[in-house]
């Protein structure tokens, strides 16, 4: 474990602060690495998320014979689907990329200063090509189907307004960046044998709660990628219209929980350990 | 692991029993932090949980059209909004307050001398006052909702008694707090690779496991600040008259479980060590 | 990790085989503890699985008004039950009695040596003491709801010839106590860093599966204990009838899958060491 | 954990490349035993997995008196049976056979040099075998009802056309197989502490999560023996024409999935290694 640990303090996104602008990022691979598991991810979080909520709404038309209500997986399904896809994409990714498949994480990682800011605008790129890919893959399954049942996009649910649309994707965004920081804080790591362990599980955990409160209000997207892939698939008024409130959300929502990180937890640490070193 | 053992041995939550009254507890920033941390994660627990029982009861009413008994997430998907919480709120916040987000885990560990009678006191109205702003934070999003569908409180349901209830609370608590004791004694996490590793998910699971029992009984409490958070925002007379049970319920729990663990598990371990030593 | 696998092996359900009986036993405090340790845990198992059991048929009673077919926690909420109560209580007892909770665990171990004849017949009693006591508290809460709903007794459902229902017993029983040896296995844990992490967790999952796979024949059992409590409360005559089968179908897939693990797959691993010594 | 880690570098799952053709693996045991565990794993996966589908369109018939829609463990449970049993069965015969218990993985672990082409072979025949022997039993405990509620065997839903049903078993493969591969890199277990540990977990959550997308459109195989043992025992037309769907999109998947971690993750790995000596 100490061996396992002193790698760990070697990886990214460990210990030493990133630099704002890192010139020879470009010329690693392990960088350009990163990028291409960051698509593959996102691309396969959206295809079996999207494909779920489709399947989901196919099996339970109540327009459609031979369906009845209870006939497909469920909005729990649904749920699980979006948080067991990220427990197991973190587990395979941690790795390589960090594992973020999320705008938000990127955005949350970069102002811990965990990755630069050039590295954090092409994570993005990278995310939001894979989220496209994803959603024109289950759209090429499904066909009509797909715009028939919503296309899986983000859209505020009748009845209620638009500051109640953002602030659910701002408490959600908190809870999933603030437990990915938990995750991956160095001295946490090295003191408490469930961090490092739980990591993904508890990452996934955390969209799988989302989901199961906040489906009801926008649909969940606390990831931008996932919301503007499937925008862009779907294509139609009311979800562009909404779109802003899935990028600025949840970058609210992980800046929040930088700062809750940072200054408050963190800040904490350090005075702490001034003091016990001073008196 | 040996290393991160002996650091854990370290911790407040570990093998010295803590002083009744601690008055350098209130020098430490360390302590603050802990009650901020609570306060937290306590306001987001009531947050997620009380977000998706209103949204489930909004999704299966009967009398709104477009509604379906099977839409929402279900009384499943309600038992591991809670257990699922508790587990990524463990598992973030165990290194910074110990992770109680429960005054019944407070009191319980009041009890097993790991906490001061002064820092427990301070734990409670910490929770209790993050348990007020989730709920309260619910009902601003779902406004008129929020009390139409009974705002998430507590409530003995028709056809119980109050001892039935109370019963209920003293037992589900006794699961938690037991599992809870289990996960933090120095003596098995040294011994148990298990226990360190999965401590947040066994008392995630525990939460889940009672709520699938108690919620037709209580709606499941076996927490007083998320009985008193909604009870304060609800504000309707049946569920003040109640209140009292998921307080003494809880508290009774955690001292039965306290008592199960330091005199008849733990004074085992005092005579056998006794025994193998003088024989 | 390599010091606590050695503190693992001095542990009674390690390296050594059990003595078939074994005096000393009873003069020591750790045996009566596990005793109580294995009442408490199978009183608790009982109790909260069958209070789900009685809550969802009360909650989804069609001759109720103001119930519904989706209202409970359903099948899955039931098979989840008893599966994450398993995980919770192999956690907090694996270090003091073995975790057992179960007499075809208790039996398999016993084929397996990792406990004496004397100690697994204690180990039996104090089970379905607790069963019974769990049962009883079910129907104290539930009164004449109880016998109306079922009393969760396993019973043969209709259709199904007992041959059927004894066969789903035995492979059900293999499925369990396959996992637990599996889980126990001291080359395994020493090899494999799942091994003894995920045990509890794999045990737990390995009685979730076989609730989701049996629950429409024999409701599913797998453990005597649990047949036994609850035929003791309900104590109807389809109850007892079916009674023997919940003892003879687990105890033979303890036995088969005793016979698995120590002669096919132990077997083997003696025969490689040799040929790789002699050749 | 150093020293654990160590000894599955020993294992033939780790580092080393297998050769093709190991003409010592018939003189051992081990090899035998591999294929007794990878008949009976694979054996226990269908009964399971096959019984709890049939159970569950038996229980919620809606020709049949006392049934109804919610009656079942639903699809979500369905999804939970195939997920959970490749959890513990992983858990159980990871250290046995490496625990493929999926002819696709094993093909794709054939590609990766970690079994030679011959022990692949006689791997996929074992795990056809206990396929059908597994599906067989639920024939036997289910009688009529097993045809009359379609055996659970593979077909591709209508309204989806054949290159839609490839494409999912193709995609679904790669993410089981590449959930498989960054499970299994020495590299990865000796870094990140949570990929030893929950391996079992992550591979089976992959299993899980594809069936909550893709089962309505083939009903999910992504395991060529699971599709194979239910066609021979239900044996009817429209699953032996839909077969080879379940043959070739899981090869295909699977070889993909081999690519991308052999050649685009660990190329890189490679590349980065030398240049970071180079320069």
């Amino acid at each position: 474990m100490a061996t396992t640990l002193q790698n760990m303090r070697k990886e990214p996104d460990s210990e030493k602060p990133v630099a704002f602008i890192d010139s020879t990022e470009l010329t690693k691979w392990s960088f350009y690495r990163a990028l291409v598991a960051e698509f593959v991810a996102t691309l396969l979080f959206l295809y079996i998320t999207i494909l779920t909520v489709i399947g989901y709404k196919s099996q339970t038309d109540k327009d459609k014979p031979g369906t009845d209500a209870c006939g497909g997986v469920g909005i729990l399904g649904i749920a699980w689907a979006f948080g067991g896809m990220i427990f197991i994409l973190v587990y395979c990714t941690a790795g390589i990329s960090g594992g973020h498949i999320n705008p938000a994480v990127t955005f949350g990682m970069f102002l811990g200063r965990k990755i630069s800011l050039f590295g954090a605008i092409l994570y993005m790129v990278a995310q939001c090509l894979g989220g496209i890919c994803g959603a024109g893959l289950v759209k090429a399954f499904h066909k009509t189907n797909y715009n028939k049942y919503g296309g899986g996009a983000n859209e505020l649910a009748e009845g209620y307004n638009k500051g109640t649309g953002l602030g659910a994707e701002i408490i959600g965004t908190f809870v999933l960046v603030y437990t990915v920081f938990s995750a991956t804080d160095p001295e946490r790591k090295a003191r408490d044998a469930h961090i490092p362990v739980l990591a993904p599980l508890a990452i996934g955990f955390a969209v799988f709660m989302v989901h199961l409160a906040t489906i009801p209000i926008t649909g969940t997207s606390i990831n931008p990628a996932r919301s503007f892939g499937t925008a862009v698939i779907y294509n139609k008024e009311k979800a562009w219209d909404d779109q802003w409130i899935f990028w600025v959300g949840p970058f609210i929502g992980a800046a929040i929980a930088a700062f809750y990180h940072e200054f408050v937890l963190k800040a904490g640490a350090v005075r702490s350990t001034r003091s016990s070193t001073n008196v």
